[in-house]
């Protein structure tokens, strides 16, 4: 249905609106084009959004990041557009304001916290769930395929093992997953049917016994048992005496409808969410050798990019970074969609350059790019901001604090189990005392052949309570954003790991080392800004950017690496 | 009754256990000394615990601060001294993981958000209202004076017709005061009941209209509209269809069954709490007087010190450190009791000396002093740390770094908004840097002629997720403690106030003002250790101290201030 048959269908079941969220059942996973509702409805193309339809008009929410496309985007004139986070709490608080109480929703989209949320914090609201209004998705049949061993570093056999101890543990018999990224982690399993994300969107269900059964419509499996949606309700509808655990984070309201008065259900944080968060030795393996060769697509980039840059566009940027990530072994696919913005677009936090219309590369500007790719032996994300041709002295000034931001978090040491809304300060603070910030967090958790953002740890002024322990991998990932001028950012991946020789027994302090290997541009540097400390800090990345990556370019490459990478 | 007493009491009425709070009625409130509960029952005195009565043993939960007290004081061998938070969430699950299921506990002493996160988290528990059986408190007459607008800057009359507009607005007919010095702060009205904070201990009912009854056993006012609890039950049964608001975390649980089905419970967030933690100018001059005459009575200690220490013992620095402040203008108590620890004593984060049982000061020793004063016009708490005769190599690196802490969270700049618990980090790191850490917050709120702790906001590893506005009151104090050794801590209290020409015109920036004033040892710096920036801070903070105090103090005491506030 389009906006107007939804609103022929809102008045005839005597309803006032219709929430339309940008997520499918797969609560928060990425989607394919083809499920994206919003495109559809109002010609919205973000990557998160929130759509409202009332009998008047609709309101489509999105945040900072999207503010300027959803204004180029959206043309129909009756769809208002609403600077909010675009959650489900904000929707329906919206309406609440504006007493419109009969809401329609569909229930697979809403996670059973978020309807906790609302239930909680807003009175007099009528939730009725009428379903999916947009329209189906179209079938699409996804071969699953296994991860080795010598990627994922355990079994899935012994992955499992442990899940089913902890699901006794709890007193349960069942496990619901229905975070597409855990199950494959879980069983090592994994499918092309997303364009950055090599998840497989099913569902699983694991007994204490170790046994498992997953669900999921239009997916192929020779050797797993395998079920659709609808047979999926019957088989839950059946359970009977049981205790079933869930983690209402990711679980769809709908899943609660579909067990018997019989069954207990129960809340538990997703073990496997937690079990992948810390990577094993393989998996860090994996990721060193694999950013080490993404660092090596970046720096021929670079050198390109100084030589070539003259009658190039943004666009350009975007397939040349592809052509040298994909010469890389065990290249799988980019990990989203890259981000490269010149002059002005740089201050658009998520610009993307599109290949029709994309801005021309000029000299003397700054050119923001940010970009990952998913190896078979980890996901990497990595943004370097680079003058073309000389820097004014606000770039330098500007670019000298992020720099100082970034190295003031990648330095820092503390304590097993801080948590990221505690670290975040650490960079935030150095542009604070200038009176700047940027409305997006330092960092966020990511995935080893997965989510390139995936929980529950993050860096963030908000972020997640969870603590840090060993192995942990999260982006660090100051900026600053002048707008119509330039956006500046440095990010690297780095992971946790172990002080040694700390002075109370009692407590493990922890300390980042760096993963990503592409140097920064030192013409970018003002260093009489930096402090002894900070100068060594660069050196030091600098000296092991070019070890790393010098057997892996040619003459005329590693040349310029050296000077690139060459002291303060 | 005693502990004997309450186990047949138990097993007559079938109950596993029995748990005893620290507080009463007044949640978050201090207690008087013939309230002590736990005192009572087994000996500790500490200003904070919990106590457990089981068939068999009993358990004291006590957190970092009074585990070395606690050891001391309690010589029942049927008392266990558990390590753990006092709290009732955790005494609930202690007793759920040892299968003790029926649990009696007094509703006056819990609040409903305790209540209702045992209820939460802890199954099975079978919670049983039994009352107070430890013993009524004695009667005391409390009389209630009125503080002069001069001091608090705003009528009673003013602040009530504020919260009856709030009433109002959240579609309520009353406000259901139970916090007593939010109570204390609307009305202006004060005592002398409590030893460290001028508060009344009673509730109270606004109306929307701003109407206002009090409710209090053993209290005395000439001019206000005042029942005995028991009166005010039989008011509050007799309420019929009006909406009354509540703070869940102040209210104990029993309040909630005094209401008759008629009557809409809705859970707000306490107004006064919020409005009191913003001084208004009046407030903020009145703190800053009030904290350099604190600061003349700590000068002349210090200098008194200096001369007198030897022969003297910790309990002889608290009496002269009352002498000096008694004579300060508008001074009205202690704001809680002082903490005077020298060597190994200052290693316990809240030791206090007693009359009768108190260490000699000894010669190359650090000396801490966590003291504060009521004056009419403020609240004041201060930590100085100084050493008694030389220091070691070891004190003046550890003093020094913890200086680097304090002046990292002193000198931080950042929007409004930001809690507390970010800004914890600030200082904290720089002990994390060379792997050390300490076991409590950063920073409290603190009233102005009230609580010298009062929240909402604070600096903590946990802290609330509360922000800061302008003109809030909090103190910064990150300290080492090297156990068996020496404590070492440095308190001062600072507000908030705007940062003039921040860059972004949509976001406030704040800093911090600081309102003590009171050297630092500056034997204990090294000078080398410290940043440019950080030597600049503490000289113009030393050249404040001079400058204000100085017309206070006599000639030798001028002379003794200026050497110690001389340049680094």
């Amino acid at each position: 249905m389009n906006i107007v048959e939804i609103q022929d269908q809102l008045n005839q079941q005597g309803l006032d609106a219709y929430v339309v969220m940008h997520n499918n059942r797969f609560i928060g996973q990425d989607i394919l084009p083809e499920e994206h509702k919003l495109k559809k409805l109002c010609g919205f193309y973000g990557s998160d959004g929130l759509l409202i339809i009332t009998a008047g008009r609709s309101f489509l929410f999105v945040d900072g990041r999207y503010e300027l496309q959803a204004d180029q985007e959206v043309t129909n004139a009756d769809v208002e557009i609403v600077h909010q986070v675009p959650n489900f709490l904000n929707a329906c608080r919206f309406l609440a304001e504006r007493n419109l109480h009969h809401v329609g929703y569909d229930a697979w989209c809403i996670s059973v916290n978020q309807a906790e949320n609302v239930r909680k914090k807003i009175k007099n609201l009528n939730l009725v769930d009428i379903g999916d209004l947009v329209g189906e998705e179209k079938p699409k049949n996804v071969q699953i395929f296994s991860r080795e061993a010598r990627f994922s570093g355990c079994t899935a056999h012994e992955k499992i093992a442990d899940l089913a101890k902890w699901i006794c543990q709890n007193d349960a018999q069942y496990f619901l997953l229905t975070s597409a990224d855990s199950v494959s982690w879980l069983l090592n399993i994994y499918a092309r049917d997303l364009t950055y994300t090599p998840v497989v969107r099913v569902y699983a269900l694991v007994d204490m016994n170790g046994h498992c059964v997953l669900f999921g419509d239009h997916v192929q499996t020779d050797d797993l048992p395998l079920y659709d949606f609808r047979q999926m309700e019957n088989m839950l509808a059946k359970l009977n005496n049981v205790r079933v655990l869930y983690d209402p984070e990711v679980t769809p309201v709908k899943m609660l409808g579909m067990f018997s008065e019989q069954v207990e259900l129960c809340q538990a944080q997703d073990l496997c969410r937690m079990r992948k968060a810390e990577k094993n030795p393989v998996e860090i393996q994996g990721m060193i050798s694999c950013h080490i060769r993404d660092g090596v697509a970046l720096t021929k980039l670079l050198h390109w990019l100084e030589k070539n840059y003259k009658g190039k566009t943004e666009w350009d940027v975007v397939e040349k970074l592809h052509e040298f990530r994909a010469q890389q072994k065990d290249f799988f696919s980019e990990s989203f969609a890259s981000i490269v913005g010149s002059a002005a677009d740089g201050a658009v936090v998520h610009y993307q350059p599109h290949e029709d219309s994309s801005r021309l590369l000029e000299e003397n500007n700054l050119l923001l790019i940010d970009s990952g790719g998913q190896y078979l032996d980890g996901t990497t994300d990595v943004t370097r901001t680079i003058v073309l041709g000389q820097p004014s002295a606000d770039m330098k000034r500007d670019f000298t604090r992020v720099l100082q931001a970034h190295i003031a978090l990648a330095r820092a040491k503390f304590p097993e189990g801080t948590a990221g809304i505690k670290l975040d300060t650490l960079a935030r603070e150095k542009l604070w005392a200038h009176g700047l910030d940027y409305k997006h967090g330092t960092g966020h958790g990511v995935g080893c052949f997965g989510n390139v953002h995936e929980g529950p740890i993050n860096i963030s002024l908000n972020g997640s309570g969870y603590g840090f322990r060993e192995n942990m991998v999260t982006s660090v990932e100051p900026g600053y954003y002048k707008k119509d001028f330039y956006g500046i950012r440095i990010e690297n991946l780095v992971y946790t790991s172990k002080v040694e020789d700390t002075f109370d027994d009692d407590v493990n302090f922890l300390m980042f080392r760096c993963l990503t290997k592409v140097p920064l541009d030192k013409k970018l540097i003002d260093k009489y800004l930096l402090s002894a400390e900070e100068q060594a800090w660069l050196n030091e990345y600098h000296q092991s950017v070019y070890d790393c990556l010098t057997p892996y370019l040619n003459e005329v490459e590693k040349r310029w690496l050296k000077e690139a990478c060459s002291p303060l």
